[in-house]
């Protein structure tokens, strides 16, 4: 007998139907003798009926009273699953995050875990019932109700896998696994037996979505074992776990990402102090940069380009303006027809010539390449939005074909 | 300063607009130096919602699933108050029956208040904040949330007021105040200043259906001022405490209930323990008896009639059919075309003839009267349900013109 931790997101349990098919999986899992934990986020319109509600009423209400209202849509979602499971003759509870022991930070919106007590959970399970947790939610030492933002419900589910120690954490999404390039979009995309949760991370960060950052660190960290795949189609997913079988693959995917902006400061003197007076400006207001590239332009003077979430691009040039209006001939350009094409694997750390064969793959697809960044496990380019589809194709085809 | 709970049901926090102008309530209450609680029910539409994804999925889904769904529909209303009273530059912060103290029975979907422990609401209130509570619900002592059933609104209010010596109660409703008869039917009714709890207490019963029996048991057990008056007319409303003054009016109120089925068993054996043995079946189906009527038949046979409510007519009969089969010639009827017509008054204790008059208005406008029942402060009689508001007519006229 195992301890398995399942959850579904917003799309697995839209509407009755949905919610059923969620309810066959979790007890064909439970009718083999495991015990079962399931995570839900709420249903995929209800949050966005709430966050409608909350606009028509005050657009700036507290984040305080934000979590206590989106909170209402997990609540919504357990109670229905729990009703699906004891429709098919299982016996079920739901319960709350606070009811399933998560502490958070009160940072509203955005909590973070603090700990999870799986007590209730577990005299749950000893009652041989199935759990279904609310996932996204918690509550701070203040009582208060919080959440963790997005991604949440995935955070949730590890969170209770590594506090029970459960045997495997399956994440049901809405696609079969992780694949070596968007299938939609890459014909020859191919659906990984495993990776490891370093690759994952990068391509986490890097746009494929699949997973959610901090729920990946965190079964990198407690070394869960996480499972990637379909609550539709029922094909066996993506295992991600810390060290992978070796496949012979140079790189395990190719990711696109176009929630990218570049921002290039043109013509500042070339003074010390220079990259920390921007960037301090960035991170004052909370705006990540990812890309980083400077140069020396011409009669002594710098460039510096770098990227950042293309809905924050506008503020950061604003945040810059008073900095570079000391200057004279100073510049800030902002182009949001950008597109950042990564390839990720544990395998190029030992295997050179990795990250030519992807600007060789560029080259002969006539994608021209503004910026470069690397890391042991990625390499990533920075191109034209239009580009974007045709690179990561050539790129595959180099590496997979 | 004085403590003011106020109480708005769903209908008046319905939609946006609405809740917008509960908070102006609020606020203005607030604004005059009051510590102000509000307790919400829950938007009149997500509970019909919330029902019908549960009926959808599991008609049958268990009590306290129910309870878990149910809950989050006052989840929604509190956040969205409390963000249109932030709206409006007031500080606010809401509780759900949980976080307000609300310890109640683990008899999910009708659980009792077993007690309020209201400190995280005077710690909100010594912050100056506006507190909005989630009426309708509690938590057991197992830590599973509960609902308080029909009307567990105005129960949480009261229930508020009490545990904190609130100085007054206000019952916001979609109705000006309790009057001397239903205004959309009765051209003459009457808006009452004031009513004694008893005389409430026989009105909720009766079908007036202004407050929740619940909540009048306790303001009168706990001597809570209250106040029933409308949150779209802001006119002063109906004020329910223990000693009125004298308003010279033998009755104060007439009220009309047609859920209401007559049952008659005809032709039983005179025999002891007839009533016990009918009655019991009742009772163990949960089946509330009101009116009874017991009389002597033909050929030493007995007849029992009695009503019950109209959805649990048919039932009722089915209850009984085992035992009068033992019997020669015994019938049941099932009579669901009535209506009960009722006058309240503390007065009529002390003056005799309040009852002659009531039945001489019923004679007047030729109403048949098919049995009667009556109580220290009120006299019910059971009619067709045709002459029902024809009957109200004629004796609030009596009473009141």
């Amino acid at each position: 007998m195992s301890l398995i931790v399942q959850k579904f997101g917003g799309s697995s349990v839209a509407n009755a139907e949905r919610v059923m098919n969620v309810a066959k999986i979790v007890t064909e899992t439970y009718a083999k003798g495991n015990d079962v934990v399931v995570v839900v986020s709420a249903q995929g319109d209800t949050t966005d009926d709430l966050i409608a509600k909350a606009e028509e009423i005050n657009p700036n209400g507290s984040k305080r009273e934000k979590d206590m209202l989106l909170a209402a849509g997990e609540q919504i979602s357990i109670s229905l699953l729990a009703m699906a499971i004891e429709k098919l003759g299982y016996p079920a509870v739901s319960l709350l995050g606070w009811q399933a022991g998560f502490e958070t930070t009160n940072i509203h919106t955005s909590a973070r875990i603090k700990k999870v007590d799986p007590s209730r959970i577990r005299h749950e399970l000893d009652k041989k019932r199935i759990v279904v947790v609310a996932g996204f939610q918690g509550l701070a030492k203040t009582d208060d109700i919080t959440t963790l933002g997005r991604g949440g419900s995935d955070t949730s589910a590890v969170a209770i896998a590594a506090a029970m120690h459960a045997d495997l954490c399956q994440i049901y999404t809405d696609v079969e696994g992780v694949y070596t390039a968007d299938p939609r979009k890459v014909e020859n995309a191919r659906k990984l037996k495993e990776i490891s949760y370093d690759e994952m991370l990068e391509l986490a960060t890097l746009g494929a979505q699949v997973l959610n950052n901090r729920s990946v660190e965190m079964a990198k960290k407690y070394n869960i074992e996480l499972e990637v795949l379909s609550s539709m189609t029922r094909a066996s997913g993506t295992i991600v776990k810390e060290k992978t079988k070796m496949e012979k693959m140079l790189i395990s995917g190719v990711a696109k990402d176009t929630d990218v902006a570049r921002i290039s400061v043109t013509g500042i003197p070339n003074e010390p102090g220079l990259a920390f007076k921007i960037f301090s400006k960035l991170s004052a207001k909370d705006i990540n940069v990812d890309i980083i590239l400077q140069s020396i332009g011409h009669d002594g003077k710098k460039d510096i380009s770098f990227t950042v979430p293309k809905s924050r691009g506008a503020e950061a040039a604003e945040a810059l303006k008073d900095y570079i209006e000391n200057f004279d001939g100073t510049e800030i350009l902002v182009d949001e027809s950008v597109a950042k094409i990564s390839i990720v694997g544990a395998g190029m750390e030992s295997h050179a010539g990795v990250a030519t064969k992807m600007f060789e793959a560029l080259y002969d697809a006539q994608v021209n390449i503004q910026m470069i960044s690397t890391s042991e496990i990625k390499v990533s380019v920075l191109i034209n939005e239009n580009d974007a589809d045709k690179a990561v194709r050539a790129i595959h085809a180099k590496f997979f074909d």
